[in-house]
């Protein structure tokens, strides 16, 4: 089974894949999708569509895991990301790809213990897990690895 | 040329077109599309979406006006309602149609007269421009005929 997790944002995207056969998992690819360079937040979504489809299309996910919203964040940043993340569902909803959602939090604290941990606490525990040391990767796809690794850990718990 | 209005909703999306022909205009269409009777969010936006393009095929608009944000509503709302604008700002400019963005406040200034007029206020002067009086279609249609009209006084002005 293939999982991807998505940490949505509406200029640096973050994505990570991880296959799981039973208990064993591997991490099968992460990156980001930097739309920052567009001009305007359409264009942004656009290439943002484009870019998550283009991942789709290779790794063919059974199913996604994308980070909820963080309520603290002012108003306006929420809307911006909100744009971003319906164009990031858009795209998993029209593969019929099932998705899952979980708060910054309960992500943290799935991989890290610590529903309060640092992006570098995320990255060390992502790094440790995926034997992932020294790649040069952006946090924010390190983060994508630990949102889809946070609902590998309440499947595997289920099973 | 067309112009096509949007009052964005995550549930009832209203739509209205503009057909302007110098100064004259009248209204070319106008409707919601419903999507509330679909059971998750991922599933509104997919049929958002096709929604949204379907209407930009039949009608074939060159510009686009979307109504900005109410930035005083709840974070949850804001979140869910950027979600669905993120989908229409997509299937817009993936066609290359130009986006331009009016809050609440500027429409109902530009149709009213008042930034704090009522939707039954916006309703009846939208009926009195275009000889609309007796239509049953929903608020949010003519909400969108607003927005459109509110670009068309811009244009109009500065001719």
């Amino acid at each position: 089974m293939i999982l991807i997790g998505i940490d949505p944002g509406s200029r640096v995207c973050g994505y990570g894949l991880i296959q799981a056969q039973g208990k064993v998992i591997t991490a099968a690819g992460c990156d980001v999708i930097d739309v920052s360079p567009q001009p305007d937040l359409p264009k942004r979504l656009t290439h943002l569509f484009a870019g998550i489809e283009a991942v789709l299309d290779e790794y063919k996910p059974d199913l996604a895991v994308v980070e909820s919203m963080f309520y603290h964040k002012n108003v306006k940043s929420v809307f911006t990301l909100g744009q971003a993340r319906g164009v990031i569902l858009l795209a998993l909803a029209r593969r019929g790809i099932p998705i899952y959602e979980y708060s910054p939090r309960e992500i943290k604290k799935a991989v890290v213990g610590n529903g309060g941990a640092s992006k570098k606490q995320v990255r060390f525990m992502i790094e440790q897990l995926f034997k992932l040391k020294g790649s040069d990767k952006p946090d924010d796809a390190y983060d994508a690895l630990a949102i889809a690794m946070c609902h590998f850990n309440r499947i595997k718990l289920a099973v």
